[in-house]
Parts: C-alpha cells; sequence; structure tokens
C-alpha cells in the first residue's frame, strides 16, 4: 500500500480543520469541528480528536505517514507543547503527544499558524519559486513566516517569522504583547477601525465599523480612512524592510483578511516601502497579496510535514 | 603538500588586512595596508594586491586553496561586487574578480564585514556552540551578522543581520541610509556623542567628546550621559528583540568601540530588553559581549572560505 498522504491540523481560535493531503498538496478528506476555545483543555482536545477520528477511520488512512500541525500561537516545537493566547485551556499542552496517540504513532510536526501559511504559499501560492520569502497575514492579529536559503524556516520553536511584535515604533503605544509600537499594534484590522473611529470616521447606516468598512470609505476617498490605512501600511513597510535587511528576502507576500483590502492597503505600502527599504541589497523586494484561500493552514502543515519525514524536498519547503 | 590553509582579507576604510589562516583559525603569516579610501579605485586595488603579493610570495602560500573576504559594506556577493560606502572609487568594483587572479586562480568568498565577525565569534568566539545566533558591532556604525540553523546566515547578496539600519522608530530622526529612526542613527558611537552634548553634557579638558568619554562620564554618573546610553541601549534592545522575534535567536554578542563601554550600555541593554523581547519563545535570549579582539574580520573571512571549500563544516559556519 502507498504511503502517499499525510494528515493535516490547522488549530485556531474558531475552529479545527483537519485534512488528508496528496504529495500534489490537494486535499483528499477533510473534517471540522469549531473551536470550544473558552472551555477546559481537555475539551477542546476531544474536539481535536474528533476530527482526527474522522480522519483515522476512512480506508485512505492507510496511506498517511505522518501528521502536521499548524497551531495558533505561540507554539513550542522543541516541547511539543501549545499555548494559544486564545484558547485559555491550553497552556504548554502537551498537543503533539495527544495527536501521535490519535494518529497511532506516527510521527507529528508542529508550526505555528503564521509559519504553515508561509509553507502554503512557498510550495503552492505567491512565493513559488522564491527561494527567500515572508509570508503576512494581516487581519485580527499580524503574523508570519519566513523561507531563508529555500527552505521553511520556522526556527526552534516553530515561532519565527512573528512580524507582528516587531517594534518599529520603540516610544509607541503599549501593545497587549507588552512591547511598545508593534506592527500588530499599529496595522492590525482592529487597529486600522480604532485609528479611523478615533479620528472622526463613521461607519454608515448598518453600523460596521470594521476594518473593511474603513477599507470601503477610504476607497470612496474618506481622508481619515485613508489616513487609517496608510499608517498601517507605513507599519508594515517598516517591519517588512526590517525583516529584508536582516534575512535578505526578494518578495512580501500579504494575506489575510486587511490584506483584503487591495490597493488601498498596497499602494501606500508600496510607497511606503521605498521610504524605509532603502539599503541597495533590499530595493529589489517586491510586495504582493497571498493566493492561497483559506486552506492555507492545512495545506501548510502537509508541507512540513511533508517536508520533515522525506529526504527529498518534495514539498519545496 | 598540503592545502590546510585559506588566505583572508579584511578590508575596511582605514586598513586592509591580509593573512593565511589554518585550519584550528590560528594566523601563520599576516600581511597590512592603509587603505587609500579617498583615490580612484585601481589606487585602492593596488594596496589589495600589495597585500596579496606579500601573501603569495612566501612558501607558505602552495598551502592556500581558497581566499575570504570580508570587506565594508554594501557588498554583492552573487555579483562578486563590492560599494563601500567609506571607499567612493568602489562602486559595484569587481572584487572578487581582481582578487581570484592575484591568488592565481583560487575559490574567492566575500561576505560583508558584519557577517565576517560573525562567523568569527561563531566559530571561536562568545557564539561558539549557539546554532542561532546574532553578533554585532556597535561603533561609527553598527553593523551585524547571523547565525541560523547552526550555519552563517549570508543571504543572497552577503549583506544579511544588517541591524544598524532597520527602523526601530519610524517617524524617527532622518537616516544617511535615506529611512527613518534606525538603529545605527540613535545606537551608533557619533550619535550617543551628539545626543549627549545635545543634552548639555560637555567634554573636559581634554576636549575629548567622544563616545567612550561620555561613556566614563556614565561611569561617573553623569545623568545627561547615563540618559545618552540608555538610549542607545533601547534602541538596540528594540532591534534585537525585532530580530528574535524574526528569526529565534538565543544569543546577541555585541562588539565594537561602543560594545567595549561594557556594564554602561550593557546594563540599560538588558533591562530594555525585557520590554521589548516580549513573546514565551525570545525571553531566554541573552546578551553577551564580544570576545574577538581586532582579528575578528580576518579570522571570519578565514572561516567562510573554510566552510564554502569543504563538504564537512570544518570552521563550524
Amino acid at each position: 500500500m502507498h504511503t502517499d498522504l499525510v494528515a493535516a491540523l490547522d488549530i485556531g481560535g474558531t475552529k479545527i480543520a483537519g485534512a488528508l493531503v496528496d504529495g500534489g498538496g490537494r486535499i483528499v478528506m477533510r473534517a471540522q469541528r469549531p473551536t470550544p476555545a473558552q472551555q477546559d483543555g481537555d475539551t477542546v482536545m476531544r474536539a481535536v480528536e474528533e476530527v482526527m477520528g474522522e480522519l483515522t477511520a476512512t480506508p485512505l488512512w492507510g496511506r498517511a505517514h505522518a501528521v502536521g500541525i499548524g497551531s495558533a500561537g505561540p507554539v513550542d516545537a522543541s516541547a511539543g507543547t501549545v499555548s494559544p493566547v486564545n484558547v485559555p485551556g491550553w497552556r504548554d499542552y502537551p498537543l503533539v503527544e495527544r495527536v501521535r496517540a490519535a494518529a497511532g504513532g506516527l510521527p507529528v510536526e508542529l508550526i505555528g499558524d503564521g509559519v504553515a501559511i508561509t509553507a502554503a504559499e512557498h510550495w503552492q501560492g505567491a512565493a513559488r519559486g522564491h527561494d527567500n520569502a515572508l509570508c503576512m497575514v494581516v487581519s485580527t492579529g499580524v503574523g508570519g513566516g519566513l523561507v531563508l536559503n529555500g527552505r521553511l524556516h520556522s526556527g526552534p520553536t516553530g515561532n519565527a517569522g512573528h512580524i507582528g511584535h516587531i517594534s518599529v515604533d520603540l516610544d509607541g503605544d503599549l501593545c497587549p504583547c507588552g512591547a511598545r509600537g508593534c506592527v500588530e499594534r499599529i496595522a492590525s484590522g482592529p487597529n486600522i477601525a480604532r485609528r479611523a473611529l478615533d479620528g472622526g470616521w463613521r461607519p454608515g447606516p448598518d453600523g460596521d465599523s470594521s476594518a473593511a468598512a474603513v477599507a470601503a470609505a477610504a476607497r470612496a476617498g474618506d481622508p481619515v480612512a485613508v489616513a487609517s490605512f496608510a499608517r498601517a501600511a507605513q507599519a508594515l513597510a517598516a517591519g517588512i524592510a526590517a525583516t529584508a535587511t536582516l534575512v535578505e528576502i526578494d518578495i512580501a507576500v500579504i494575506g489575510g483578511g486587511v490584506g483584503k483590502a487591495g490597493d488601498v492597503l498596497l499602494s501606500p505600502l508600496r510607497k511606503a516601502l521605498g521610504d524605509y527599504a532603502t539599503l541597495s541589497f533590499v530595493q529589489r523586494l517586491t510586495v504582493v497579496p497571498a493566493q492561497m484561500g483559506t486552506d492555507a493552514g492545512l495545506v501548510g502543515a502537509a508541507a512540513a510535514a511533508l517536508a520533515r519525514t522525506s529526504d527529498t524536498t518534495a514539498a519545496g519547503v
């Protein structure tokens, strides 16, 4: 029997998704549960086990040879534990050991969700063919991951690429992480919306005060909405330029809900990048939208499992 | 005859140093010329060729199998060219080709000077045994380099680790590089001195207004001098924390003239690191002084040549 599949888990604060994925990145079977995020750790784990149960119950399971997990962070790949900010019942929770048990002892690879999305974009999306890339998710939070020298750089604990929590404004506003002026504190969706409201922007009759509504207002020319996106773009540009200056990347891929704002974000971002990416070796850096959809986390977790369990870099990560 | 040596060149704005280095990192022969930095490119190259001439004239030269160059930046390792800021006669200068000719066709490895110092600290200095490290030079400028996954990460162009020019203050003072609020713009020796003078500090009878004099004043309790070092430490901490958050390093090594200020810099730096390195996976990060002396550039250039020309990672880089 071929062992040509891997199992993938994408664990977030809203849903727990699972899949069997083939060597070409195609999802051949899937399962999903809502995350009981506010309940105790064992209850959350039971939802993971239900997803795994659906996967292991199929005849396809016999072809699976490894499990990849992309989880909301922080994670600790070296210890095999996770402590997702939005799942308080899991603190240093031994997820790898539990998933290995549910998978009949298969090898398990754990990475952070930003790293997983990066693996997916590098394998099949906008970063394909790029040996040095930063992939970002700009949404409720700001996450990311790195490809260096043609391979996923997840770091010893699986958290590398955490661009949302680098400070680009060392005297700036306090961030929930404890630092000041983090990229996320300026550029996340809620902060774009907050800044627009603080500046006097008001939502329309539908009452929608999300970053998407601010983006719509910016497209319509509202100067406060435009300014709020420009400030987010400036912080993202400073963070992307810092990353390029530190590790030499040639492409930055922007995904997530705020990333979907399109030119309202990307135009000022590309302009601001010219202000911060000044050294000769970072001037060729390009910024492009993400290409992978909602399955990016699953596909990336599968890529990580494939890369670690094969001698070849079949998954290109 | 054994081919157990490499030649090393350390090219800066003040001097051009050359050496033959053995597989244990020992310098077995050396040569040096002042850099005619303000003269035309060919004149600068003749000084390099004089240094190479001394090396190739010795009986030891027959044992050399490669040349490593650590050069003031920016460099372009992929093109084999250098454009040192302080050597205006060299712009996209084909240094690798010229040195290869002077070395009788031996393979030549080019890296930036910050990367070279990092290679030296990882091979024989304070970063020895660390698989993920940032090494910095805090001096007239601020440079650096990275070790990731146990290997030197020089990047496609040999400039990776350029921490002096990441922005930690996106609305801050304009930097000569064109960006704002770069680490170097806040933390370099001249900027420490300038800030102390702006704050009302005055040099003693000897008229020394260098960062070293500010450090002496800070040690004696001068509050303006203390504050200037604290601000530099804050910028360095934000930059180091950003690096750790992006790529996961567990040690930061600080060298260079300002690094020699000791606790006047390191105490506020370690304190400020607690303010910016907040995520769980970066909290174990330590900051230590550099151990390599003035030969660091030569030893690091040798390490890079050894690593690229051997199948084994003899030099640990």
